[in-house]
């Protein structure tokens, strides 16, 4: 049974997240929708790299399934494409290995979220970046980023509300911020990430960018595993799952 | 009694344009209704420089209005930005002269036009440019540009739909096409535009782009006073009226 991979964009902001869930409008109900219609009423169980949360967005998303039909491996990109909306997109499709999994093989994620730091807001991109009108000290939040970098328990920078199985450690090869015209570019890559981690290094770290709190202050958060003492959680729509690695 | 204009920008997508219209969700019904509110149910008229289409975006569409409260001219940005919706914006107000009209005193307007030049929509951009994926011959594009500029009778480039009173003879004081990494952006200045003007503009630019006509033929086309000979309408989402000039 041959073995599909995709590398999908969405645009999450009128979506209820990527997971399916009945009644509400996901990336992977389309998916499944359209697939379903290429198969003539089959269904046809997608996986995925991970979830993402309402209003997040993909520039690279990672999917695999497995298919009885026998068509070319490229060519699922313009079977997806004409029958998807166009707030989802498949940029690249091919025939994977049969021991391939979206989820499971994954080497390193990318995320990316990106604040406009403006007095002003840019209406066209409200579903696109976090508007945050407040003066901020790039430097400082640069300096922040790297003690983010490296392998550390990461239980104060995710949400509370997670039930968690396993460890919060976690492995961060890049946190870094670069200023482009009005717009701050946070980049996060790593091994994995815990659930509303990504929005609450954000939070926190423009917190340090206001100069509410020292760059260093960075070490007593993580060494405290409590949520309370992090910044507040960014908002969804700033966020991009950017790419995702495999071997 | 003080007369206000505000320069605002809105993102068109879900607006039925920006006049009025019973039962539908336009620009000026936003506005007014934020309006009404301030001033505790007493109806304001505000008048534009000019309406735009459903979908049509303005960076800088002006208005104005008058009023019987005595506020600060630059304070009705706030006051107006707090209770609009989040895809209007007022980016400045002032108080004007009692003989300003938005619409009468215009000189100069500008429209811009984004054409997206790539194989893949990029769909975060979807209600924001237009996709064209075909190979475009932009030097073509710009020799026909050159024709448009100056004082033209523009029949053939306007909607034949459009119920005109007065002639349709229009001065464009610029017609311009500049590559920027994967967009072609149009410009366009001039004394005033016909209904669909624009967009049937940049439709038959796009035939040139394609090789389909030689820019030269423009000329033939503007002599021929009949919409046939012109190309398609562009479709709204890539136009945006830039920017309205007074005296």
């Amino acid at each position: 049974m041959p073995k599909i991979s995709c590398i999908i964009a969405y645009d999450g902001t009128n979506y209820s997240g990527y997971q399916i869930q009945p009644q509400k409008r996901t990336v992977q109900g389309e998916i499944e929708g359209a697939l379903m219609k290429i198969h003539k009423g089959e269904q046809i169980r997608i996986h995925a790299s991970g979830r993402t949360d309402t209003g997040v967005h993909a520039k690279g998303q990672t999917i695999h399934f497995d298919t009885s039909l026998h068509i070319p491996g490229n060519s699922w990109k313009k079977a997806l494409n004409t029958l998807l909306p166009n707030d989802v997109y498949v940029h690249h499709s091919e025939e994977v290995s049969a021991d391939f999994h979206a989820r499971y093989d994954v080497v390193e994620k990318e995320y990316r979220y990106i604040v406009q730091n403006t007095i002003d807001p840019d209406i066209f991109k409200r579903n696109y970046v976090w508007h945050y009108p407040y003066k901020l000290n790039i430097q400082a939040i640069q300096e922040a980023c790297n003690f983010f970098e490296g392998t550390h328990d990461f239980t104060t920078f995710s949400s509370a509300k997670a039930t968690v199985k396993g460890n919060k450690i976690r492995t961060l090869y890049e946190v870094s911020c670069q200023q482009e015209n009005d717009q701050i570019v946070f980049v996060f890559r790593g091994s994995g990430f815990l659930y509303n981690m990504v929005r609450i290094l954000v939070g926190t770290l423009l917190d340090v960018g206001q100069e509410k709190i020292k760059p260093s202050a960075i070490m007593d958060m993580l060494e405290s595993k409590d949520r309370n003492k992090a910044g507040k959680t960014a908002p969804p729509q700033g966020l991009y799952l950017w790419k995702v690695r495999y071997q």
